[in-house]
């Protein structure tokens, strides 16, 4: 029964050479298929139902296919029915299934279908719903981050430019930074998600076949917003979609980058500003002295694993027209891709909960040449001094420098955004709009 | 007055050392920025009107100022105004330039403003133009192929899975895939476009400034659908902006990868299905017997310079937050992946419409193997087997298989999408809508 | 039992979060080093020896440590020891098996040792095994090469530029191209083994200890050609090790990448050269009539896991001295792309012996217009025409030229190194040298 | 005069879309080629030397030739002949000036070249220049940190993982760490240099010739270690060998990256340690307070210029055997990545000594917690307890940590490598070796 339906003589499966060709040839599929599984049954039986209404098969075998399905389903996810080496891939191993149990009935099933459309579907359902997962964490890490800069609205932080003290900032500031960035990177994970949103099923091997299949049914009833006309587009999309969804993980990704840098750095004894809930900690296995922000330092990492899937997938995509067997390796790639920012992104509002901040600290860091960009302004408003000169006087009169409340400071800095005026409410009302 | 204006002193610019510093921190900046300069110069004059709304500027300066700003544009339009190596950038040659010509006016253009917000407006305005051309030739390149894909509709190719003869297709087919394809490419355009079109001008140098800037004015006055609200948020979108645009093109060339691989292997003498244009062609040196599709291989290449410049931009993304100088060196990758892949889109038309395709021998790769899987769904249709038998039938006798006129055969095929209903139609209404 | 030694309390370990956190830190690491443990065990013994000798533990207790070792390493080969999630990783499973057998004895491993010196010299022991390995792959892949090399010596292949037939050529140049090519991967693989081959241990965690440790005696106890004597450096390089075997990889599945482009193209019916074995092809689930060399392309699309890997692990790379958590993810990278890899080339000499030459195909396809280079040299040859007139007349005068004999045509190819003159006798040296 | 010599009429030059072809077709190449042309010229010197020892020209004409190339470099180097646009590329230029200059003569350099070998002899000889280059470049870097490390053997630097305080360490061991990586990196450039240094002329386009080239004395007269034989493995190889180099360069601009992070961060007022000298800094267009350490931060985005032009040229080769003309598009590529990090490693020497090291803030880091490792050693060894129970009893204890002085301390850390034995005298033995 583990024989894919194509295969060669069971006899000849005995070398070790033979075994070394399968291991390359099939790997990890099986493995990697547990998460396709469910989405592929989805749409066998969304196909089935659409064979039924073009009278391939009968009201009665859809019924009997149906059942099997669902109760296949059931069993995966209780973990009665495990995808394990027997199979070649979770694909042939639906239709097996159904042959085994349904006999003639099942072996209809494939009528109209090719592997080829059959995995593009699988793998279009787990895009839509990465990406609906990846929507909804970022709004999640968005809410967070606008909650935390009400918290600390006027909670001062050093604003840095080069690593070197620039001028007065806040942690509200800190925090609405990642709101709106994280609303733009849900608004992103929207957009790639209708623009994957569309039907490959039904398309068989990248040409169509003699039948009149009705895909207009099986879009709807798998919930795209359209067909994805051409067969053959559906297979050069192979990797392209991939790439638009991973693409679409680097957004946020790329900020929780940008944030555990400053994590990092801000709670070094140097900083001194803030420190990692134990929780997001580990110590070290030869200095008792060491408390280490490990989790942080590990999601400044994860951006990495995107790179990797990213560029592994790129490096296939230099082919002619249609399926080629190389296209089999994205799936790897796009699987860890997306699993690995998932886990990422999920830690990311608890880790800023678990933040304390050393608010003394954070101010004593604002000294007094952190001014001299209000100060300049002051004197174009106050002296009608034209700015450049202002620059320069100030560059030239340090010493006239006084330093200044930091707290009272940053709310002078008015400008729509600046400390002074956050707007968190139009950050706020983005983030309504986008839930 | 080539000095930077808060340089050193001119004295110590003599040494060789000097030089190679200066050569390696400012480097090729002034020829880059000559593709920014007019975006800096409409932005200024937004900030410049912006500052007389705030009553920073008289209404007076504003006339000079804009005066200036039109004849600097005017002047560089012509070639009158050369960007050379006596300026640092771009940015620091208009403050001069105004500074030059209106005195005390001009230094006053830098109020409440950075050389940090003023280059990321600048390319925020040129990565908008970039993605409404982008999006412009998309929609040319499908508008040809669906032309071409009328054209062709029912001429012969063969379909090809594994580069092994798979099914009979068709040209239209080949073209329709490519038409829709960039449709997709032209809706991903515009998604890109609208989610980076946000001003960040009013946001100094990421931390917002001690004045009321009228941020709601520039926004408008640049066209922007939004303010890119936190000025922190500006300063870390650097990169990453540019990667979103830079991500979109590649829609596109991954696309003309595809295309000019098929256009290779259907121009060598083994396939013989198509001639490519003489005037994409080229000779060889030593070899007289040579007419080589040049064009085609360096459409192929194309994509990697877009690999190469996104590469390098994400290489320099694992930073803390606020400007850091490395982020300089995203405007050079950014401009060259732009460049280079308008370029070659922009050839892609001619290309097509250059090809001569040889019917014939077309046809004729089209031989009996090739109508298995129809006559498998035959079997299934007319005899009522179920498909799986049909299957292990035809591949048990191979011999039975007849060969059959491949132009009419692939009228049959009829699935929606498949060469006998390419659904040119539906195409065409998707095209229309994005224009 | 399965606390690291340095954790929290267990009571803490009970929710949700906490589960996620300790998976997304811990993640799959103890099952990659299930490919590191042997080399953790090797190491652990030379630096218990390398105790003993300073006396920081007496004979007796290294005797006793090495006969758990010993054991250890057994039960692992055996199977009876399985590492799973009862362990963070294998470094800290080893000093846990010793206490747990030894008592007081056990908690002296870690004397003079961090997990830090602990992982690199793991790896690198790891590394220097991988490296072997590939050299050997790389010298039996040029082995395998020469051999058919030489038996198909005078058999004729179109020498093809831009795709387009060029001049004639022979399986013999095609072969002894990658003859060539695997002596230079082979000897790569040498300079890379000697460049990383160096010393880690006893650097600690990055700034060695207050003990004399024997560093020269562990050198030479693992077979290191030196130490690599600074403690920052050795963590400086994590990652920068990792990156240099990779590249030394990528040399090799770089060659296999054309080599498979190659053996794709010529197993396409359109060129009909070759038709790959049996074992390393597989079917269709749609179409009956499909045989496709799907190892082939699985072959080409090899390099991409390690572009993968690389990349992967060069964008962690962005770090300040010292370690970072960071550098744990280089681990996956590595193991991923370094197995990958393997498992591709030790597969070619096979896939390579299993090609069936269609001879009279090849012959067929050097036409005519293949000779003009040829006939442009006997023209400056014979008539004393200058090559650049002799080209000209040639190119204006294409009727005049005649076909000839391939198979003899290719014998007066005598440049050293082409058709006529293989010297396979200098490939065969050179791989003599290199074995 | 400006026509490739294999081109297409004049006449047909004159239309928009013509020039748009040429321009993607050609680009930037002649500008590129400046680069290159003493290269060419070389190898042009050498190739008609080896014509003339098979009797292909006269030993008059090959005077001539002499006369010319001589010429033609001495010209090139004095700025009297430019290379531009009149030409496509070096290679027909000089052609085309000995063809001008000598009439038939001139006609006859081609014989037995193609400029497929003429442009890979002509880039391996700027391989072998550019890995020189980064030979010597390494060894000054190493030699630098080496007396600076003698220089600040016992300036006290606290040691970091985790960017957290860790253990006493010093100057010396962290100019000492990146001497002896930059003593890899020039042997790392040397292996490379062997491993590209072999002859690709005399192996045409790819495929040899029909005549008997004396390609042993052009490997001799070019001073190449071997020949590469194979001339399919000769086409085969570009794009190999290229990444080859910038994978060479790759550490060195890796280490370079480390070492300007740390730059970074001590140099921030948080650290405190360092002053990085005015040279190497510049200030802010709007904040008169700045101080920035730009050259630093531009040093830690350099390995970006490589990632992107590695990136860029491994994208191009998925190909088969033979040139293509993708292949074209690697040259910018190399050039880009060695010139541009060449530029950066000669500063950094420059750098490193105009560093202000503030060695009281550096003591002063040094907390009491950082002795807590070396504690538990003296434990281990005074009191005889086992490292662990050492190490737990240490961790429950903090409060007992007495602070020490750090000046002292670190030449108690005495393990081969660590601050109180630093092998300077090693590694400078090792500097030597590779000079």
């Amino acid at each position: 029964m583990t024989q894919p339906l194509w295969s060669k003589s069971g006899s000849a499966k005995q070398s070790e050479l033979l075994d070394k060709i399968t291991n390359f040839m099939s790997g990890e599929d099986i493995i990697l298929d547990r998460q396709l599984f469910i989405y592929d049954v989805q749409a066998s039986q969304a196909h089935a139902e659409g064979l039924a209404r073009i009278n391939v098969i009968q009201s009665s075998e859809l019924k009997q296919i149906t059942n099997v399905l669902q109760e296949l389903s059931e069993q995966f996810i209780s973990g009665e029915l495990e995808l394990d080496k027997r199979f070649e891939d979770c694909h042939s191993a639906i239709e097996w299934f159904l042959t085994e149990k349904l006999g003639e009935t099942g072996k209809k099933i494939h009528t109209g279908r090719s592997r080829n459309d059959q995995v593009s579907v699988a793998t279009r359902l787990y895009c839509r719903d990465a990406l609906s997962q990846l929507k909804h964490q970022c709004l999640v890490v968005a809410d967070t981050c606008l909650t935390l800069a009400k918290q600390h609205e006027f909670d001062v932080l050093p604003g840095y430019t080069h690593l070197q003290r620039a001028v007065p900032s806040s942690w509200g500031m800190w925090f609405a930074a990642f709101a709106e960035a994280f609303c733009d990177n849900a608004s992103a994970a929207n957009d790639t998600y209708h623009l994957v949103n569309s039907n490959p099923l039904g398309t068989a091997a990248g040409y169509g076949v003699n039948l009149e299949l009705d895909r207009e049914y099986t879009t709807q009833a798998l919930g795209f917003n359209r067909k994805q006309i051409n067969p053959m587009y559906v297979q050069n999309s192979r990797g392209k979609v991939e790439l638009q969804v991973l693409g679409s993980f680097k957004n946020a990704l790329l900020d929780i980058r940008r944030m555990a840098w400053d994590l990092s750095l801000f709670s070094t004894s140097e900083y001194g500003f803030i420190q990692v809930g134990d929780d997001f900690s580990t110590g070290s296995s030869i200095m008792p002295n060491k408390h280490n922000p490990d989790a942080v330092e590990l999601m400044r990492a994860a951006y990495s694993t995107l790179v990797g899937a990213y560029n592994e997938l790129e490096s296939l995509l230099s082919l002619p027209s249609g399926y080629q067997r190389d296209l089999q390796n994205t799936k790897g790639a796009l699987l860890k891709g997306v699993s690995a920012s998932i886990q990422c992104l999920e830690l990311v509002p608890d880790l800023l909960k678990s933040l304390t901040i050393n608010v003394d600290k954070c101010e004593q860091a604002v000294d007094a040449s952190m001014f001299a960009t209000d100060k300049a302004v002051e004197l174009v408003i106050e002296d009608d001094m034209p700015f450049r000169d202002a620059y320069r006087h100030i560059k030239n009169n340090y010493q006239e420098l006084e330093s200044r409340q930091a707290k009272d400071s940053i709310k002078n800095r008015v400008s729509p955004g600046a400390c002074g005026n956050l707007m968190l409410h139009e950050i706020s009302e983005r983030l309504e709009s986008l839930v």
